[in-house]
C-alpha cells in the first residue's frame, strides 16, 4: 500500500508530484489512515483526518515548514502532516504507550510548532509567532488552521480581535466541516447546517467553487444574502464578519480540491501587512463513506474499525459517562430544578442520550466552558440546580467563571468532571491531573470523588440538594462494575466510608483509588499486614473524625489518588494530622507525579505511579519498614 | 444637596417624575457621586457612573426592578443604581470596611442580580436567568448592561452566541464609551475611537440619533459603509456583527438623552422571542469636565478629588506596580528577547509608562486574559521572553492556557501576579487568595514572591533567564520601601533567605508576610521567644535545605503567607517536613482564610486574620504554648 506514499520522507518530496499524483497520494493516504486507525483499534480521529488530507498537502506544498510555521488548532487532525512530515514509519504506534502522540507535540517534530488539544488556541499562538518574527526582522509565513467548532471558543475571537488590530502578516484556515465534534451550537452555525441537509447543498457548493477568482466575494453576494437570517456562520455572508475584525477575507473554496486550494493559498501568500482569513470547506470523513456517514461518532470512535465483540462475550460494564448520564435523566424527571449544560461534549459526558429524552433541559453551549459556567450561575441564581457536565481537563478554561460568579456568590451549581485522573490515550493535554487542586482552594466549594458507578449517582443526586457549589469528578471509561440501577440516597456531605477494617496502616483512597486500596489491602494481608481501607468521598470538607481515627488507631496513614500531590486529597489529610497532633501517622501520600504525563492505557500509568492495588501495597510495606530506620534514612526510603 | 434625590427611595418612585424633573434629578445625582467620591477620599470608579446616570435612570423607569432582572456587567458602574434602590443613605461608605460594595452584591440587595467585578461575565449570567425563566413559564426581563471594553472579553461573545441561538428575550445593552479601563484594544475598537477624535464627530453623533424611530437602521446604513474599512467595532455598521450572532440590533442612541432612551426601551420592551441589542454612546465622566477629560485617570483614580500631600510631607513609596514597570523597562533594555504582555491592565500593572517608553515591545491585548497568555505562549517559541503582566484574580481566567499552552510545553513565560493577596477596597471578587495553590500544582512551574521592592527586581530579572515557566506574585499598592535603584542580580531558583537568627520557633514568610514575620520576631523578642525568621521566596521548589534546618533546630514552624491554606506555601513546608519525618516540629500555617473576604483596607485584613506582625506573634505564643497540653486541648487551641 502506498507507493507514492513511499516516496514522501519531507514536505519537500511533495513539491516534485504532479497534480494527478497529488490525488492518487491522496487515495493513498486515506488507504493508509484508515488501515492505522484499524491497526490500532479503532481509536483516534479518523473523520477529521480524512476531511484535510488535501488541505494538508495544499499547505506543505504552498509553504515551508518547519521555516514557514503552521500551527493546527486541537491536532487531532495532524495524522496526515505527520506521515508527511517523516513520521509515517511509526504512525502504527499512535496513540499507543511510548509511540507518537495523537496531537501535535514539540518534542516529536519540528514540524510540529505548537502542541495542542484544547480548542480555539492557534490563533494566539500564531499571532504571538507572528509578533516574535516582527520583532526579530525574520521573514516567513505564520499559518493557523483552526475548525469551524474551535472558531466558537471565546478565546479564538479575543486572538482573531488583536491580530486584526496588530495588522501583521498572519493565514488563519478557517477548515469548516460544520462540525466541532458534536454539531456545533450557536447562532454562529445554523445556518450553514441548514444548508448542508439542503439537497441544493452540492450544487451551491460548486457555484460557489466559481467565484473563487474573484476575491473578495462577500461584496457582490450581500445583497442577495440579506433575504436569509444572517448568522455569524452563514457561509454566504461571511466576509463581513471576518473583516470586521481586521481580517482581510477569501473563500469559501473546496477543500477537497487540490487545484483550487493551492491557487489560492499560493495567492494569500503573496498578501502582506495584514491577516488573512482563508474559508475552506471540507467534508468531515471524505472519501470514506463509512466515516462521512455518521461523523460525530467516526470522530474520536471509528465504530465501523472496532472489532465486533465475541458473540459469547459478557456486555462490558457501563462507562461512568454513562452512569451519569442516566443519573442525570433521573433526576431532571424528579426535580423540575434539574438542568445540565455542557459545552461540547455531550456526546462524551453522555448527555446526548439524554438530552434525546429532555430535549428542554440538556443544554449543549458549544465549545465555550467560560459562558456555560456563567451560564449555569444565572440558572442557579434563579432557583435552578444546574449540572454543568466539563471534563475536568476542560474545566480549566472555565476556572475563573467557577471562582468569580459561582464561588463567591456561593451559588448551587454542580460540577460534573469527567475524565478525572489518567486519562488515557489522548496523553498530556486531556490529564485530568489538577482538577482537586484547583477545586478545593475555593471557599464554599464541596470537592467529592466516588469510588464507584453506585456512588457517583448517589453524589450526584447529593449534589443537586446542596446549597453551595458542589463537584464530583470521576475517571474516563468504566469503574469497578457496581450495579447502577438502585435508587440514588443523599449521603451527608464530608462523611466518608469505613470499607475496612485494620490495625496496622490505614489506606485513604480517593475516587478511582479506592478500589485499588481495596486490592492493596488483600496483597497486604498476605504479607501479614492488616490495612484498614477507608473510602474519602469528599477532599473537602474531610471527615475529620474518620480520618483522625484511622491516624490514631493505626498510626501510618497513606493516602491515594489521581491528582497531583500539591494542593490535592493527600495534603489536605496532612495538614488535617497536624493540626490535631497526628503528624506522626502521616506516612505516604501517592499521586500523580509532578510531571507532565503522556499518553498511553490508565492502568499503564496506575502501574508506573505505584496508584495500582499492587503499588499502594508495596509502598506501604517500603514505608512501614523505613519507619523504624532513622530520620535520613526514612527520608530517603521516602524518596525512594 | 438633592431636593429631588430625597423623594427616591426605590425605582417606583423614579415613574413619578416628569422628564424635566429627570433632567433635574440626574443633576443633583452627579453633584453627589462626585461629593460621595471626594467623601472617601477619591477612591471609586467616577467616570464610568457618571456615563451610566441616564441609562440607569431610564432602565429603572423603563423597567420593574427586581422583577424584571437588570444585570451590570462589573459593575463598577452600580453607584447610581445603589442609589436609587434604597442605598442612597449608606452610599458615603462604598468601598469602605464593613461599608457597600463599589459592585453588584446578592446579599447587599434584591436589586443586585448577579455580583460582578471581572468583565464579560452579564450576557452569560442574563441567558442562564432568561432560560429559567422560559422553563418556569416566568413573564419577565432581562437586561444585560455592558461595555464595549468587557465585550471585546472571549466570554461574552460566547454568551453572545448562545443566546442567539436559544432565540429567547433578553436585552443587552452595551455602554459604548470607546473606553475600557484603557483605551479597547483591537480592531473592534480602532474606527470608533477615530471617529470620537474626529472633531465632526459631535454632529455624526447628532445625525445617528435621528435614525433612532427606524429601526433597524443598519440595512441603510450598509452602502455608505462599505466605503470605510469595516471593523467589528466600527459604530456605522455595526448591525451586521450582532444580526450574525442572531441578535436584533438597534441603536446607536445618545445615552445621556433620557427621552431618547426611554422611547426606545420602550420599544425594544415589546420585542419578543428573540435577543435584543441596544447601541447606546456615552461619554465617561459625562456632566463632570475634569472627570470627562481624562477618563483613563479617573476610571478609578479621580486624582483631581484626592487631597494634595502636605507640602513637607516625603515623597510615598513607589508602588509595586511601578518598581516593576521600572524593572521590565530595564530588562527590555538590556534584553531583545524581552517582551511584556498585559490585557487591558496598562495603567494598573504600571505598565503605560513603559510602553510609553518601549512602544514596540509592550502589548495590551485588552480584556482577553487567554489570548494573552497563549500568545505569551506563541511568542516564547520563537525564542522571546514574555512577560506576562496580569493581576493575580484575572490570571484566573488564562488559566487553561497557563496549563495546556505554558506548562505542557515548558515554555519560558515569565507571570507576572500584580494584586496577590489582600486586595484592599475592591473586595471580595478581586481578591488575589488562591494563585499559590492554582500555580503550585502545575508541573514545570516555577512560584515565587518577593520580600520586598528590591526583591521583585531580582526575582523578574531570575525568571526572564529561566527555561520554564515562572511565576512571581507581589501584593497591591506600597511595599515596606526598599530600595528599587540596585542593580538585578538573579537569585537561584528554590533558595530561600535566612533574615534573623533564633532557636526558639521559625518564622516562614512568604511574600508579603515576610516584613510581618520580621515584624513578629521583634515582638516575640519582647516576650523572651527568639524566633528565626526566613523569607521563603519560593513556594515551588522550596527551599528544602533551609526549611527543614529551621524545623530541626527549632522544633517549632509558623508559616505565613497571603493565600488560602489549601494549596498554598505552607501545605507544601507541611508536607515537607512530614516526608522528612519533621512533622512534629509543624507548629501552625498562618493564611487567608477558607472564606471569601470582602473589601476594606489591607491592614484591617491583615489583624483580622493575624497576618500583621502582631497576629503572628500572638498566635505563634499560643500555639507554642498549646503544646504542653494533651493532644486534644492541642488541637481545640490551634483551632481558636
Amino acid at each position: 500500500m502506498g507507493q507514492l506514499l513511499d516516496q514522501i520522507d519531507c514536505p519537500a518530496d511533495l513539491r516534485a508530484l504532479s497534480t494527478g499524483e497529488l490525488e492518487e497520494l491522496a487515495g493513498e493516504i486515506r488507504a493508509e489512515l484508515v488501515a492505522t486507525i484499524q491497526g490500532i483499534g479503532g481509536g483516534g480521529h479518523l473523520a477529521s483526518n480524512l476531511g484535510v488530507v488535501e488541505l494538508t498537502l495544499a499547505l506543505h506544498r504552498q509553504f515551508d515548514s518547519p521555516r514557514d510555521r503552521i500551527l493546527w488548532d486541537v491536532s487531532h487532525q495532524v495524522y496526515v502532516h505527520k506521515m508527511v512530515t517523516g513520521r509515517r514509519g511509526r504512525m502504527s504506534t499512535i496513540r499507543q504507550y511510548e509511540g507518537l502522540s495523537g496531537f501535535a507535540d514539540r518534542r516529536e517534530s519540528p514540524h510540529d510548532l505548537f502542541g495542542a488539544g484544547h480548542a480555539g488556541t492557534s490563533v494566539s499562538a500564531a499571532t504571538g509567532m507572528a509578533v516574535a518574527r516582527d520583532l526579530r526582522g525574520e521573514e516567513h509565513h505564520v499559518i493557523a488552521v483552526i475548525g469551524d467548532g474551535a472558531m466558537t471558543a471565546g478565546m479564538a475571537l479575543e486572538g482573531l480581535n488583536h491580530a486584526g488590530h496588530l495588522g501583521t502578516n498572519l493565514i488563519v484556515v478557517l477548515n469548516d466541516n460544520a462540525m466541532s465534534i458534536s454539531p456545533n451550537v450557536g447562532a454562529l452555525s445554523r445556518n450553514v447546517n441548514k444548508l448542508r441537509i439542503d439537497p441544493h447543498y452540492r450544487r451551491a457548493k460548486q457555484e460557489l467553487g466559481g467565484f473563487v477568482e474573484q476575491f473578495p466575494i462577500a461584496r457582490q453576494m450581500w445583497q442577495s444574502a440579506r433575504r436569509v437570517k444572517a448568522s455569524m456562520r452563514d457561509m454566504i455572508v461571511p466576509a463581513s464578519f471576518w473583516e470586521q475584525f481586521g481580517f482581510e477575507y477569501y473563500g469559501p473554496i473546496d477543500g477537497h480540491d487540490l487545484g483550487e486550494l493551492e491557487t489560492t493559498l499560493a495567492a494569500i501568500r503573496e498578501v502582506r501587512g495584514k491577516p488573512v482569513l482563508l474559508h475552506v470547506l471540507t467534508e468531515k470523513g471524505h472519501g470514506i463513506p463509512e466515516a462521512a456517514a455518521d461523523p460525530v461518532q467516526s470522530h474520536s470512535g471509528t465504530f465501523w474499525l472496532k472489532k465486533p465483540p465475541a458473540p459469547a462475550a459478557p456486555a462490558p460494564p457501563p462507562t461512568y459517562s454513562k452512569v451519569f448520564a442516566n443519573a442525570v435523566g433521573e433526576l431532571i424527571e424528579r426535580d423540575p430544578r434539574v438542568v445540565a449544560v455542557t459545552a461540547a461534549m455531550l456526546e462524551g459526558t453522555g448527555l446526548a442520550a439524554t438530552q434525546r429524552r429532555h430535549p428542554e433541559r440538556v443544554f449543549d453551549v458549544g465549545i465555550a466552558e467560560q459562558h456555560a459556567v456563567t451560564f449555569a450561575a444565572g440558572l442557579a441564581t434563579q432557583g435552578m440546580r444546574p449540572i454543568a457536565a466539563i471534563y475536568s481537563t476542560f474545566l480549566q478554561r472555565g476556572y475563573d467563571s467557577i471562582v468569580h460568579d459561582v464561588v463567591v456568590q456561593n451559588l448551587p451549581v454542580v460540577f460534573a468532571l469527567d475524565r478525572a485522573g489518567f486519562v488515557g490515550d489522548d496523553g498530556k493535554t486531556h490529564q485530568g491531573f489538577i482538577d482537586t487542586s484547583y477545586l478545593r482552594c475555593l471557599p464554599n466549594m464541596v470537592v467529592s470523588a466516588p469510588k464507584d458507578e453506585a456512588e457517583l449517582r448517589d453524589l450526584l443526586c447529593t449534589a443537586v440538594a446542596h446549597d453551595g457549589p458542589f463537584a464530583v469528578r470521576y475517571p474516563r471509561g468504566a469503574g469497578p462494575g457496581a450495579p447502577a440501577d438502585q435508587p440514588m440516597r443523599r449521603i451527608p456531605v464530608g462523611r466518608g466510608e469505613l470499607l475496612r477494617e485494620g490495625r496496622d496502616a490505614a489506606l485513604i483512597g480517593y475516587g478511582a483509588s479506592v478500589a485499588e486500596c481495596v486490592k492493596a489491602a488483600d496483597a497486604l494481608a498476605e504479607r501479614g499486614v492488616e490495612a484498614r481501607v477507608i473510602n474519602a468521598r469528599f477532599a473537602k470538607p474531610l471527615d475529620e473524625e474518620l480520618i483522625l481515627a484511622a491516624a490514631r488507631e493505626t498510626g501510618a496513614v497513606v493516602t491515594a489518588e489521581e491528582n497531583v500531590r500539591a494542593g490535592g486529597f493527600g495534603e489536605a489529610v496532612t495538614a488535617l494530622l497536624h493540626d490535631h497532633g497526628l503528624g506522626d501517622a502521616f506516612l505516604l501520600n501517592l499521586t500523580m507525579p509532578d510531571a507532565i504525563v503522556d499518553h498511553g492505557p490508565q492502568k499503564v500509568y496506575r502501574k508506573v505511579y505505584d496508584l495500582d492495588g499492587e503499588g499502594i501495597a508495596r509502598r506501604t510495606v517500603e514505608a512501614l519498614a523505613g519507619r523504624a530506620a532513622p530520620v535520613g534514612e526514612r527520608a530517603a526510603s521516602l524518596a525512594g
